[in-house]
């Protein structure tokens, strides 16, 4: 069978007018099966970690004197290797237009298009640690069937908790609006309080339990309040926990309830495929890429 | 069928003595159904942030000199936009006195005070702040039936472990008392704990983990007893964090458990309100605003 | 039935052999029944709140002039009245040395001792603060018997957790050792890590997440390793997390499945006393203080 | 029955070669049942933990002229002795070369190896803090029979969720790059952004919680990033926390639902070994060591 776009499910009836040297490429390029075609994927997740620390390195002052000539170059390498990556992809893809537009090939595109940008202006060449991004395809390449029942949980566990997880954000950024308004009230621009916008970054630092420092009460009705609001931010953090918690408690019993469709067993382990009585198939194989 | 006001739950029993035109305005200011009256919330919400955006964008004082004519002509704006809603509301409302004593009656008015208070009182329009409590109207507006019941269940955890969370805070309040003491007889005022209420402060900072550093231990003794109180601050949290996890799986196990009325099965989805077997009506609807 | 002193448990069996003043005394002291009970009890603890206050206020430099002298008497008001308080529990107590031995017993001879001490001994009265302990016989004024099973719930599954808590405070404990000692070897007396004590101290701060920045990592390598550190610390609170709420949920789930000893039947809520179905008793009540 | 080393699991087909005595003294070294083995075990924790105490009082400069002498000493009894108890072990071990390859083993032997490094090489004694890690000797000692399945079950949890938190650690590393690349393009190195390096610490002071204030951003844009980055701090940590709490649910479930082998009854206890109706064996003995 003929390598598949990544982010497209498979779709058996789809014909393929892809030529054979093609097919070959977009094997190599985006399957998964053969030895060679990990050994793609394993060779460019690195080269894309070695882009990436490269670029940090490179606003090291202190190593710019050193590295920085090779550092230039090792960028264009990095910048040809994966624009030839990208016209591979756009080449070897049975609908190049719809992996061009996938999540995937933006990223593939805005991880090379900084280096191009950088001859014409200034300062772009730092949004190349964009490249990070592209590591999200090590998911990918490493996550067994196994492993994507009990991502599709979390993903499931945090869909349905959607609604009362909103309801902790709202609650959150209305509590750093009116303790950031009272503060700028009670302490004033005088002790750091500038203006309400910088009270309310000083409520986020302080609910969120950060603390930096920089801004703090001085007067006793501030430090009062702010311990309020500190013991709020310290508390309240149980509750999106709480949610997250009982929603995955909750995926896992669901599916541990489904009943078989052949023999009615319930009680079923998260990632079982077949009944564990009858061995009939529970669930339809997870939407995986094939090539 | 008329506007109701916000708060009320629906009595159907209740006469309406409201003329046609202000039943017709109640429908647009309290309604949610008709494509006007959400468009009326949607550019009340819209308007909220705008004004609570522009109250603290007022207190910057590099934007003062450029945007300061323009920010005190749109709040006079805004002011007279909510004075005229508020009114409406008065007007149209089925029992005008029981809105006006309502918690978003009560929120409408103080959104507005501030302003006509200003001009005979300095600093009491920065009060305006308090506007951003309209926004908890957002909830009402988008928050749709199925909804309802997640947010039931968050409330209905809270409540039910009210007692264990009274528990745990006295317990944070007594240790925050105790390390302050314990650490301004060690530390002492040459060090920065001054009194016993600001080493009190400094145990709040350190044991809900915020961590400004204004003020810090310095002597060995206070190094280990303020070590001791890190420790605490940081795994205690696990006990609230508990309560609130147990209590919301406990609530949506009760709720699964609640048997059908009509068969007597049980499991039914947290969100269910027929029976999945013979679709009896498993409990009554929720208490929505119906127009 | 006689007052009894507070942390003995029912023993009905045992004599009596106070007069009755002492009774009625006793009645008044230890008892929650009689109204006039509860008022002595509310009394106290307001005096213990205002007591504790005027403690904290006296160190606050500001007010020591003005409020210094007034203060100073109060504290005697205050000395007075417990110490009248603790004479009153040992004379009307059933078994005074057992009340003088117990928890409360204890706290009370403190909460009085310093005030003398201080005659003597220069820097004592701050001890008062302990009185702040008073206060937890809060719990048992306020805390109804249905709140007792919920009480309960939160200790059996703090007990059950115990190991599991022990595993997990050696290893953060023997994480902050190691981390400290190579923060000390990393950065070294120059960059403020002045001694293991004090890195370790440096590593409490940052794995609680408290973060007071009065120590911070300067060398590249430095920063790396404390980014570890935090990374750990961030993560690691999951678990201790993770132990309570399971004992939590574990805790209800076995209340739940205790059957009827007399039908049998199980699911009863935690807080139940009695089978919903047969009415038999689930379990015997709660040890509680009676007069 | 012969003693055996501490890493291996009990296999009784083994034939034993070693002589009387050096049975006698693994016994003693090895062994956890005779007061006598109990006894050398406990003398060695609390030597271990005299050690690692002195090693960090050493580095006090203020207690250097002191106790400098004492220390140099002590130290080199505690190595004397830790030789011996590893030369010990060697000898009287069932099986030396698999001892010395144990995590225990290299962990004995890396706690002398510093003491004799630091006679030709200078700062090389401070790796002696690595004795701290021979005190997690002490679960072994202490870990009684019916903590062993606690503990399991912990392990058990955070083994089921791996997949779950890797996809949750690399989500982590990822927001800290694009986080401290945004800023270092926002704030700049002359507001102590000196490269993206250091901005990716800043990142991970800031979403660790942790908060030191040595760096912080200074302008608006900086600060309404740097909030964003908090609150996603703040409130990702619940997903580690909901991962760990709901496996170790699950875990215990799964547990619970073990059903006896020959009676079919479920729902034992976490700690039970035996059917609580029929008695039979529900589980193998947990692999312990025994001499």
């Amino acid at each position: 069978m003929p390598a598949q776009p990544e982010p497209t499910l498979p779709k058996p009836a789809l014909p393929d007018h892809r030529s054979a040297w093609r097919r070959r490429l977009g094997d190599l390029i985006f399957g998964l099966d053969t030895p060679l075609a990990r050994a793609y994927d394993v060779a460019l997740i690195a080269t894309i970690g070695l882009s990436v620390f490269s670029v940090m390195v490179e606003t090291v002052a202190s190593l710019q004197p050193v590295f920085g000539r090779v550092l230039r170059d090792l960028e264009w390498i990095f910048t040809v290797a994966f624009t030839l990556d990208y016209l591979g992809r756009l080449i070897s893809a049975r609908r190049p237009w719809h992996y061009a537009r996938s999540f995937y090939g933006v990223v593939d595109l805005l991880s090379i298009l900084p280096s191009y940008l950088a001859l014409f202006f200034f300062g772009t060449q730092y949004l190349l640690v964009i490249r990070v991004l592209r590591v999200l395809r090590l998911f990918r390449v490493f996550k067994l069937t196994r492993y994507l029942s009990e991502a599709d949980l979390l993903g499931e566990a945090l869909r349905a908790s959607r609604a009362k997880i909103t309801v902790f954000m709202v609650t959150v950024l209305s509590l750093v609006l009116v303790f950031g308004t009272l503060m700028y009230l009670i302490e004033g621009p005088k002790h750091g309080f500038t203006s309400i916008p910088t009270s309310v970054y000083w409520a986020v630092v302080t609910i969120s339990t950060v603390g930096y420092g920089d801004i703090s009460p001085q007067t006793p009705l501030g430090k009062l309040v702010a311990s309020v609001a500190m013991l709020f931010g310290y508390g309240i953090i149980a509750v999106p926990t709480g949610i997250v918690t009982a929603g995955l408690v909750r995926a896992q019993e669901r599916r541990r309830l489904d009943a078989c469709p052949q023999c009615g067993l319930t009680g079923h382990e998260p990632d079982a495929r077949h009944c564990k009585r009858c061995g009939a198939l529970l669930r339809p194989a997870a939407p995986e890429t094939e090539p």
